[in-house]
């Protein structure tokens, strides 16, 4: 647990939350900024940072929360769909630094608006990226 | 399988992809569509649709390959955060019907844009909206 982390807080009951979901590993609750109805953040309750830190097990195991709580937010909501989002690091966004997962019912009429433009190049243009890349695995 | 899909098609080798990374369960290559540079698919080798037919086991399977994922990224390109977008059904923009997972390494002079403004409401006002979802908890 962080010295103070408002999610360490709700997860250990400290301070209030709408809970919609928890097992051994996740905790699912209404994110105070409701950027359409239902949008709900599953984070873990043991505390790490982001991306770079919560290790492949304990992804898992949030994801598991994740989807369960997506089927709730499903039956409850009946959502035209659904979106996952989250953030590492401030240039990606991030402002509460215990990792979360948003999970944003979407409806046809809600205000949510793409992040990019999808604009594809020919895949040969990507093989000097993808070559750079693939240097810098541990396991070759 | 699918009849026709093409993440399918990748996984299997039929067409070609930048590929980055594979496991048992996992295959992440670039996206054609390069949001920002180093963007990145993470897909199960098995087919699936969205969030609907995936399961908690495939999903965490999976998420397990995008933190792996992750840290290739962040080893070759250094990026100064990076975020994960997945999206199911078309109300919320899902465009290839084969569950996948977007990474978006991120770069403080990139083109994307957030999707929503956060703007918070109090605790208070979510609880008829957290009583109704909760009334669907099958496990209650």
């Amino acid at each position: 647990m962080a010295d103070t982390c408002t999610f360490c807080d709700i997860v250990n009951g400290v301070i209030p939350a709408e809970i919609l979901y928890e097992d051994d590993h996740a905790v699912a609750f209404l994110d105070l900024a409701q950027a359409t109805p239902g949008h709900t953040l599953v984070v873990p309750r043991e505390h790490c940072r982001d991306l770079t830190d919560i290790g492949a097990d304990r992804a898992a195991e949030l994801m598991r929360g994740a989807v369960h709580t997506a089927a709730l937010l499903r039956r409850a909501l009946e959502p035209g769909g659904m979106n996952i989002w989250h953030a590492t690091g401030p240039t990606a966004w991030q402002t509460v630094f215990h990792f979360h997962l948003h999970l944003l019912p979407r409806y046809s009429a809600d205000d949510l608006t793409q992040a990019w433009t999808h604009r594809e190049v020919p895949l040969t243009s990507l093989t000097p990226l993808a070559d750079r890349i693939r240097q810098h695995d541990a396991r070759r």
